[in-house]
């Protein structure tokens, strides 16, 4: 067992220091945000922190870093309110990996690293035409995180795009499917399989897998 | 592909649409949230909303959900200023998964689920002793949401636990060594296999696998 206390942390170099804490909390959602300015031009940037904030209403938060905001993004969704997630398949992974690449504002990534935009009728954002799960949002807050000048976006779903049969019978959307990637830290790509779905956990009872499990067993 | 609209959304059976806004992100970060009271009463529940918010100070940030509250586990974090996050292994998720049932307030999970408590000198709130990676943090900054009555938890890390040889050279913790799982939803779990480590992406070059990527490939 390998133990590491605060003082060690802030004395170590910076990009050691990057790499630990960004891998810390484990495997991360992994989507591509999709903006457009109010002129119609479009942004693509690769996240991993996109987080699940509640149902009803139904809620989505992610945290935007202070360096993204020369990249058009935050721009974007203050002045259109409106915003795309979408997955990430390892058919094009890599191309998903290099939106963070530092492109002029400006500059498309949907054009640059070769993905499809797709718009729905209403809806100013644009969608990922090779994503099989995207999800339109409408912002409903900003939260200015003094501490770290990171900026904490809260938005509302009020458009769903997936593939044929992504969508389980009881709503779940399955990532196996829909060949859903994760990420840990700020590089290292993968593809989960499923272990096990469990059956709502009560007290006094023993722990057991749902009963249409097998559908979904490795 | 399906196509689904706001006021659908809003529609939905309840459980329906509690599993598809759950799982809409994709798989989300994994770990068990070890607290004590003043009087060391511990408690330790399962979330999958924990996300990395910057390295410099090292910060964490949670979605502590209002339902939690009873559970004790955001009033231990309010007078103590400290809990630990531990990630989850596929020898023990469904142990794992069996702290999310309502046991009454003052039952410890950890005795209840059968999780070995692991002190560290100094620090008030246990760590689990299976867990393979352990983050103990500090309590920063809490965040009331008020659209919907959820918490936001900004803690700072200020002590890391590993298995041995689980963090990488450049500071990356290895999760596939480390055996972490990630979930889905609210009851799916899974076991990731990387496809790959990227290079830094810049402007202009094609996107490529590190160097030293060989050594973590499936």
């Amino acid at each position: 067992m390998k133990s590491i206390e605060g003082d060690e942390i802030s004395g170590m170099e910076k990009y050691y220091r990057i790499n630990l804490i960004n891998s810390l909390v484990g495997f991360k959602s992994l989507n591509l945000l999709g903006t457009a300015s109010t002129d119609g031009v479009t942004n693509l940037c690769i996240i991993s922190s996109a987080f699940h904030l509640g149902a009803s209403p139904p809620l989505l938060g992610m945290i935007i870093r202070p360096e993204r905001e020369h990249n058009d993004t935050l721009r974007n969704i203050r002045s259109t309110g409106q915003y795309t997630l979408n997955n990430v398949l390892p058919g094009w992974y890599t191309q998903a990996h290099q939106t963070s690449a530092s492109y002029p504002s400006g500059v498309s990534e949907f054009d640059v690293c070769g993905f499809k935009k797709k718009y729905i009728d209403g809806f100013k954002a644009p969608f990922v035409g090779q994503s099989t799960v995207g999800v339109g949002l409408e912002l409903r807050e900003i939260i200015d995180i003094e501490i770290n000048g990171t900026t904490i976006v809260i938005g509302e779903v009020i458009q769903i795009l997936t593939g044929d049969g992504v969508i389980s019978e009881d709503g779940f959307v399955d990532h196996t499917k829909a060949e859903t990637m994760t990420v840990a830290g700020l590089d290292s790509y993968y593809l989960p399989r499923l272990v096990g779905r469990l059956a709502y956990a009560k007290p006094g009872i023993e722990p057991h897998l749902l009963k249409d499990n097998a559908d979904y067993r490795i």
